[in-house]
């Protein structure tokens, strides 16, 4: 079993540090090698998905993933930010199906901006489309427009675009999920205005007749987002685009109030995985001894139920998890009075402890 | 003063006769005409944008605008479905500016999703681009993919797509829209992914640059929809563009708890607007004379106000419209324990009064 452990930028290093910890602290092996990603790897090698890291990366069973980005790229070109090394590695190893649970915590339901009786107990999946759409769809770039409201200006444009494989494939993906949870599926889409979500919605559809027993309703996109607000709990498993899914995962994993827990998977369809909080590189808290490891400590054990087929390790570090939030530990992201504040080493230790 | 006046669909005619009624009520002298639109136009003439209903519209100042849609219309051709209505309204009289406030009325601030404390005061505007983006691009429809991860299969498609003129003219209307506000822009995009988006970034970053008065500030998307759920108040301005308006306006409307008391504008460069509720046609409850009518009613405001040049009658309704809920009358949409619970025309009737 070889684990690709790229750390990245910001708190990265110090969350997977704590991952490690516990991937080392459970009797299995594993072969791990760590390379440079994102920032650190334009630091590094001039380039934020160097060579030699996405030939680790594509040569792993799986690779976990720290945050990448800091504001002090901003100014590179875009092919050098720290971004398209996550862009990079979803397109070159051909990881489509996202997975991004929205969980909240009972033991953290307070730290919800919405009212408790809202979230309690919520447990939606967003299973996001992550190879396609508008983030990889080509023509893209600029040109002088033609025709629209100015012609002869100077435009910026990009294609988005599915084919029916991509979707089909998601829709699988979505349903086989919903069969070991509620059994619902809510397909969002823009059928309504894109030519694209419509062949999504009727693809998906399609796909759905294998599926009877699972109850499949479709909605636009910006009603999906009204629907998170007003009743979270209505929603089971979510399907979508890339880019409608990665604004409602977020909106999602918001609404938990406990971001800093929230796992995430990005499969392809040999099941190499690429495992990451669902947060991201939060470079004002770096170095700091701060940062939430959970979410990447939840992470690795997707990546051990997932990618490397060891279902009981994956279920001992969450129940681990579960003990040391009983215990009343806490990271200052999800801290509250009566709970006793430690630090990113200290719960990785607390986790270790719990095994 | 012309105005046209399209209630459509489902509520649309209910609410729309409140708004008559209290503009009536006022001593101005308007000249109203009714035509049909969406699903009602569809029935009635085939098509729902009829020539003559657009040639209505584009002789008034404004147009004053119910809703559109109902779920029987699904299966007809998208060309023919009610939504087509309104999107052709935009693009044909060009209303490129689409306000959408998003307030927290303090009466009904238990009426949110979130926690009093996160949305008591709130009132952010949401500054939409509306005839540009994806909506309107070209070329889209259907092919055979020729690369990506499935060529030779059948594949859907949609252009995103910005001008220079287009981004600079909604980068102003934002700009100035904050000077008489709290003097703070936060421009949306996804310039991380999207080429069009970069240039958006670029351009507001320009426009901006007039407006050293205005502090304005950029995010991305996904954070935009997740720092809505966490920090509301921490908005003023949002501008933004049409496919991400709509989701973003979306979300921040339900946020309120009081969508059926949100009103919208749509302007073009001649001040020209249509003038809607930010809530739908909702058929599951037409008929029935219980659907709220205060988002109409303040959209009429908003039409005195910007396309109509009579801010004083705009103030009035606004003020009447604060008395009613001092009163404590409730449409059910924001009914609670120890107010008076009225049904539409009730409200409609009580605004007259208050005027
Ligand atoms: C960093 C960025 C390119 C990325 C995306 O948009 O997919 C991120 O927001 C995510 O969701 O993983
Ligand atoms: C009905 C639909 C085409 C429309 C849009 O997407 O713009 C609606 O959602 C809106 O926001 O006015």
């Amino acid at each position: 079993m070889k684990i690709a452990v790229l750390p990245g930028d910001g708190i990265g290093t110090e969350i997977i540090a704590e991952a490690v910890k516990v991937l080392k602290a459970l009797d299995l092996k594993f072969e791990m090698e760590t390379a440079p990603v994102g920032g650190a790897a334009y630091e590094a090698a001039g380039h934020p998905l160097p060579e030699s890291t996405l030939k680790l990366a594509k040569e792993a069973d799986a690779i976990l993933f720290g945050a990448v980005g800091d504001w002090k790229y901003d100014k590179l070109e875009r092919a050098l930010r720290p971004e398209q090394a996550i862009l990079g590695l979803r397109k070159h190893l051909g990881l489509f199906a996202n997975f991004r649970p929205a969980i909240c915590y009972e033991q953290l339901t307070h730290a919800s901006s919405l009212k408790p009786e809202l979230v309690s107990g919520l447990d939606i999946l967003i299973v996001r489309e992550l190879t396609g759409d508008i983030y990889f769809g080509q023509p893209r770039g600029k040109r002088t427009a033609t025709d629209g409201a100015f012609p002869g200006a100077e435009e910026a444009f990009d294609t988005m675009r599915y084919t029916r494989p991509e979707i089909e494939r998601i829709a699988h993906v979505a349903f086989q999920a919903a069969r070991k949870r509620n059994k619902k599926v809510t397909s969002v889409d823009k059928a309504n205005v894109l030519e694209t979500f419509q062949f999504w919605k009727d693809i998906v559809t399609e796909v759905g007749q294998q599926y009877p027993d699972v109850k499949l309703d479709h909605m636009y996109v910006d009603n999906a987002a009204m629907q998170l607000v007003k009743a979270p709990k209505s929603f089971d498993v979510i399907v979508t685009g890339n880019m409608f899914g990665d604004i409602l995962s977020d909106e999602a994993s918001m609404l938990t109030g406990s971001i800093g827990m929230l796992p995430s998977a990005s499969l392809n369809s040999k099941n190499q995985g690429l495992y990451e909080p669902s947060h991201g590189s939060a470079p004002d808290i770096a170095g700091q001894g701060v940062a939430n490891p959970l979410a990447t400590i939840l992470s690795a054990a997707m990546m051990l139920r997932f990618s490397l087929n060891q279902e009981a390790a994956a279920q001992r570090i969450e129940a681990a998890v579960q003990k040391v939030l009983a215990q009343g530990l806490r990271t200052p992201d999800i801290h509250s009075a009566g709970t006793t504040k430690v630090g990113t080493a200290q719960m990785g230790d607390a986790v270790v402890k719990a095994l």
